[in-house]
This record gives structure tokens, C-alpha cells and sequence, in this order.
């Protein structure tokens, strides 16, 4: 009798919680009547097209492999920024991966990624329409960038959002110890939404009121009055503290950067220099020390320094994508709602991936303040359960222990 | 009766350590019978020039309280890059100080700081021998560079250590996921020495042979090696890393940098991109992607990941201070020896202030490979014990609790 199977892969970049998702399919799997192995694809979706698979149920078979899985930085099945041409204009990749899924019995195919993932599974589910395959084809969100629609906040994003938060006031701390006035502007990602720049205001404490201001895509960004701002700032503190978002623009949509801009294939910005720019910007116009922080992949990548919350809701979106294909279900992303903020809860569903794909979620302006500056109570109250509880991290010579990840390169 | 009392100071860059030998003196004064009152000095030596003083016998009473400290990063008394000058040149500084000294009972001076504070210990010391003063000045020593003489290691050193092995393993995982040939290179702190930046090494294991190529300032840099250094990794590598101190300079001694020099109070070269000039070579001279990541100041004050070797040392360090004091001892600094490497163990001891101020400590040439772009294995058995230990930092609403530093800032 023919095997049931089902894939998974991962796409995009990295987070703190992508692992989190493919421990929970591999755990939903383990769970489920209906498949009998759990293979992944290295790579993304090019591990489908380079017939280069991992059995995952014969690879991660006891809890503490899979517990270990969870809290592993990065893709443990490595990543692509593969976008899939228009079936209806060339469907020779469309044939070969659904050649693949018959050849592997693959009955269902999970795909865990951000924005430009879910466009691979619109695409997948429209060709599995047109076809008229039973393939279940479902997608699993993930991004530090919390911009997905449909859906309360992203996977990612509340590790992230800690690592923001834990290293802003860090920063904080580092900066207050100089009797001269400085300022520090501090860059964090987040192209066309500023949730995860947003999130270094939960460093704020009873001593700490740094970031002191805060600059986000949401809102044009203009150079005289972040001067002004500043000059504001420096009478009253000696060292001004910024967050500001890789994506500002200014009143014509075009981002503040001190560097050059090129595209990359999916037609999106390549950024650098926010916080360089602000930097100079500061150096030239007003006397007084500065310095810039980016501070870069640290904050996708930084696991031990995952939220809990973040890593439990992205453990059961992977779970409950496997228990969605059982019933049925396609053409679709997992989603998370908040039902409660105040005691936080959740609850699992999913949303059709048309409704999904290529669109970006941004900060409501009404939780942005009139100046545009600064974050109001709204924000911090969506924020503040997300960052929620630690992970312990085993610990082995000093350094966290991880999965191994040897089967990304064939000689490292 | 007149009361005996003590001050201590903290100077200089900060760590996650520094702190711990703050607490570890507090916790001296609490068991000794001879102190009343140990005061802070706010902002360093500048504190004393303003009269500006902590209580700290009346702040930080509990057990509680003084483990917080512990844990907390940067400088709670916070810190000063003034360079005193010469007595002979002129005294006036030196008279208000022991002013100070006389008006608040001091008889012991601790100062907590790297190479440059030392200076001020030695400007101190000699300035008490001459006025005959029966005034104790003692060193604390401290930096992340691990540059200072006469001492095996210095605090601070070891969680910088930690935070950058880890986050190496953490940026190999983030690197590792894309099936295209990349060059990430690494800059990591150290101007003179390289140890920092050797310490990348212990991210490596069974799996992980990241950083693959490290340059450190003790090995004069060569660009077409660097470039022939990295084709050669490209062959056998998909994502090639490179750890590269700041500190990195040619054979004419020109630092590697794309930015213009400035020179600091202290004449050092203010150093800017070192890792961007790496990745202007690869990206003008090979054909791959290229990226470059500045740790920048997270990797000196990132207590949320410090090593607990590190901060138990700087702590027994703060309480030798002041018991060497109570034995008379003066003009020196507390110093810590390795007398076993395994098990590690270390005594502590001092060594005459003169022997150690302005002297810089590199890495051993014979601990460099002969080619200079990795360690050998005597430099990773140093390192070793010195990150070992994890820090429990309690978090509250998600962000580490650290100790409030409200008196840094009148006006927050």
C-alpha cells in the first residue's frame, strides 16, 4: 500500500522562530494519523526543484531533538529568495514539483515563510486548482517584520521585539555613563513597517525613558524637524537616544539613506544607512558627540533571546498546519488572534491565501503620536504580551547548543 | 571619633563586568572592620572635581540589591575619559582631590578601569607619595581589550568573549541558510589586540567551522593575501565568514579603514570600518555577495549574556581591593594569576602600578598560525575557561531588570 507523506521548507530570512514552526509540524506529524513521513526540502522551495530532501521523521525523533529544533536560530532546512514565474506564463517548474510531490507521495506541502513565501503558495494552490490536485497546500507566516495581514502579529516578530527591547536598554545603559551630551541613534529593521523599531519603547522603566524618540516608516520623515527634535531633546538630557526604522522616507517616498540604493529580485528596496544618515545629519547641523548603532542581523538571529510566547504560538501554528491538511483545508495561511489582551490569549485558525500574499500590514496612525516621534499607549499595550517569558538555552563550553545544521553545506 | 572611610570610581569604556568588582568592593567594605562609609565618585575622577558622591553603604545594603548590581552593564557610578595632568605641571587638580580625600575621611581610593585609569591610579599614587599622604590608591582592573599587563585576563573580557562566540554561532546559523557563495565578514572590538576578536573562534564545534578566516592587529594586514584568502575558502565554502578586529593595520602600520581618522584625548586612533573596507575589497575584487556586520557596542555591554567566570572574578577582584588596603598595600593594582588552566583556577594577588600603566599586552605571535588568518591551539586553551558560566539575569515584562542609574541623569 502506498505511503502518505507530507514536506515542509523554509524561505525568507531568518528569525529567532522559524525553527519553532517546523518542530511544530514535525510534532503535528508525529500527532497524526495520516502521514507517515515528514520530508523537508533544503532550501525552500529549490530544495523541491534540486530533489535535495532530509527525512525529517527519521532525523528528529525524540523530544529533546525537537526541543532543540525549537530554540535554533535560522532555517534548520536553509532558505531561498526563489520567486516562482507565473504558471500560466512558463509552468515547467509547476510540473516538476508536482512530479516530485506524486513521486514522494507527498499529500500535503507546508511552506514557512514571510510575505514573498505566501506568494509562493498562492501560486502553488492556484496551480494545484488548476490541476485538480488533493494537495494541501498551506502556508506558515514567520517575519521579524510583523507585517503580514490577517493575522494578530507574526511569528518572529516578539523574539525580535525582545532582543530590541533587552538590547535597547542595554544601549541605554552603556550611553548614560558620559557627562557630555551625545546622541546615539540606534537602526533596526523593518522596511515599510516600523513595529519592530516601535518595540525598543519597552525598554522604557521607571529610570529609563530612552528610546527618546522614535522614527518609523508610518510617518514621513523631515529632516528639520528631526533637528529640532533633537535640540529639543538635549535640553533636557545629556545623551538623546534614537530608534529609528532602516525604512524612512521622507514626503516624496524617498528613503533617507547616506548610501546607494539597488533592487533586489523581488523588486524591493535594498537598504542601508538610515541610522548613518541621521548620524551625519546630527554631526553636521548640531555639536554635540554622536554615534550610529545598527544593529543588523543580531536582532533576527539572537536565540537566546526568544521570547516564549513568540516560540510557543509559532510551535502551534506548525501543528495546527498539519491538523488543517488533515481536514482538508488548502489554498490557505494559519493564522493567530488575540482574544484577550488582559489576561493574553490566542487562538488558532486560518484565512485564505489570496487574501494574504504580496500585501503589508502597517502601524495604525492613531497609535503613532500627532508629531510622529514618539509610539502611544495602544501600541505598547499589542506589544507588551509578545515579549513575554524566556527560553532556557542549554549551554555547552560557554556557548548556547544548537541543531546542527551540516546538511546546509556539503563541506564546511 | 572621626570616621575611616573609603571611595570608589569607575572609568573608562564599559563592560558587563565592571559592575560585578563595584559590588565586589561594596561587599569588601560590608565585611571589613575598618571602613564606615564607602562613597561613589559619580562620572570617574571628575566625580571628586565636582563633588558629586553616592552613598553607596546607605544605596546598596541587601544581598539582593548588591547581586543586581552585579549583573547590571556599563558603570552605575558612570564614568570619564579625563586624563589628569601631570602634578608637576600643575597640582591644582590633585590638591582639590586630596581636599576631597581629607574632608570625607577618605583612606582608601579604589578605581575601577583600563589602561588609562591606570594612568590616573599612577598620577595618584605618585602624587600621595610625594604629600606623604597615608591615602591607599588601588587599581581595579577592567576592559574588554584583555590588553592590561601583569594580570592573566582581565574582567570584562570573559562575557565579551561569551557575547561574541555566541553571537558568531548565532550570525553562522543566520549565514549558512542561502545555497549561493557569500562573504560575511565579522568586526569585532580591539584596537591594539585581538584577543576579542580571537575569542570568535570558540563559536566553533562539530558542525561549525565559522569564522574562517580571522586577522587580528598583531599580524601586519596584506590585501592581496586577504583577497587570495578568501578565494581559496570559496572553493571549498558556500558562506565564507571572517572575523576581523577593528584594530587591523598594514605593514607601513596605516590602519585598514574606509573612513578618515581622528585621534581621541588619549591620542588614540578613533577607528571606523574596518569590516567595511573588507567588504569593499570583496565586493570590487570577487563576484559573490558580501556583507559586513559591526558587533559595535552590544558586544561590551550585552549583561543579559555574560560569563560567570567573568563576573565572579571582577567581584573577588573588588573585595581584594579592599582587603590589600586594609594591609597598607597602595600604588597598585589587584591582579588575578592562572594557576591551573585544567581544572582553571585562579589567586589573586597585585602587582606595583608603575609596571602596568600605558602598556598594551598582545597575542603571543607563536599563538597565531604562521599565515596570520586563524588561531593555534594554545590561544583557544586561554579562552576556554574564561566564558565558561551562565548569568541568571532576572527579566521583568520580558526586558532584563537591571539596577536603576536615575542619578546619572538629573532630568530623564
Amino acid at each position: 500500500m502506498n505511503q502518505t507523506n507530507c514536506m515542509v521548507a523554509q524561505s525568507g530570512g531568518p528569525t529567532a522562530a522559524i525553527n519553532a514552526s517546523l518542530a511544530g509540524v514535525i510534532s503535528g506529524v508525529q500527532k497524526s494519523g495520516k502521514y507517515d513521513i515528514c520530508y523537508g526540502a533544503i532550501n525552500g522551495i529549490l530544495g523541491i526543484l534540486n530533489e535535495n530532501y532530509l527525512n525529517l521523521s527519521e532525523k528528529i525523533r525524540d523530544s529533546q531533538t525537537l526541543s532543540r529544533l525549537k530554540v535554533t536560530p535560522a532555517m534548520y532546512l536553509g532558505s531561498c529568495r526563489h520567486k516562482l514565474p507565473n504558471y500560466k506564463d512558463d509552468d515547467s517548474a509547476y510540473v516538476f514539483i508536482f512530479n516530485q510531490f506524486a513521486r514522494l507521495n507527498i499529500k500535503a506541502f507546508f511552506y514557512i515563510g514571510g510575505n514573498d513565501s505566501m506568494d509562493t503558495v498562492l501560486k502553488l494552490s492556484e496551480y494545484a486548482a488548476k490541476i485538480k490536485s488533493d494537495i494541501r497546500i498551506i502556508g506558515i507566516p514567520k517575519t521579524i517584520d510583523n507585517d503580514l495581514l490577517m493575522i494578530d502579529h507574526t511569528p518572529g516578530f516578539g523574539s525580535a521585539a525582545k532582543y530590541i527591547a533587552s538590547t535597547m536598554l542595554e544601549i541605554a545603559h552603556d550611553t548614560f555613563i558620559y557627562a557630555v551630551k551625545s546622541v546615539t541613534i540606534v537602526e533596526i529593521m523593518g522596511r515599510d513597517a516600523g513595529w519592530l523599531t516601535a518595540a525598543s519603547a519597552l525598554a522604557r522603566n521607571e529610570y529609563n525613558t530612552a528610546p527618546h524618540l522614535i522614527y518609523l516608516p508610518e510617518v514621513p520623515f523631515d529632516k528639520e524637524q528631526f533637528l529640532n527634535d533633537i535640540r529639543e531633546k538635549l535640553k533636557a538630557l545629556n545623551n538623546v537616544i534614537v530608534a529609528v526604522s532602516e525604512g524612512i522616507r521622507d514626503e516624496k517616498g524617498e528613503y533617507i539613506t547616506a548610501s546607494h540604493a539597488a533592487f533586489d529580485q523581488f523588486g524591493h528596496q535594498q537598504l542601508s544607512g538610515a541610522g548613518k544618515a541621521l548620524e551625519f545629519l546630527v554631526k553636521e547641523n548640531i555639536g554635540v558627540k554622536v554615534r550610529s548603532v545598527e544593529v543588523n542581523v543580531l536582532q533576527r538571529c539572537a536565540a537566546h533571546m526568544a521570547s516564549a510566547t513568540d516560540l510557543d504560538e509559532a510551535f502551534a501554528l506548525g501543528e495546527k498546519a498539519v491538523s488543517l491538511s488533515e481536514e482538508g483545508i488548502t489554498a490557505a495561511m494559519v493564522t493567530l488572534n488575540r482574544t484577550s489582551n488582559d489576561p493574553y490569549t490566542v487562538s488558532y485558525s486560518h484565512a485564505p491565501i489570496k487574501d494574504i500574499a504580496n500585501e503589508a500590514k502597517s502601524i495604525p496612525r492613531d497609535w503613532i503620536n500627532p508629531r510622529g516621534n514618539d509610539i502611544l499607549p495602544p501600541l505598547y499595550d499589542y506589544l507588551k504580551p509578545l515579549v513575554q517569558g524566556e527560553v532556557p538555552v542549554e549551554y555547552n563550553n560557554g556557548v548556547p547548543v544548537y541543531m546542527p545544521v551540516e546538511h546546509l553545506k556539503p563541506s564546511l
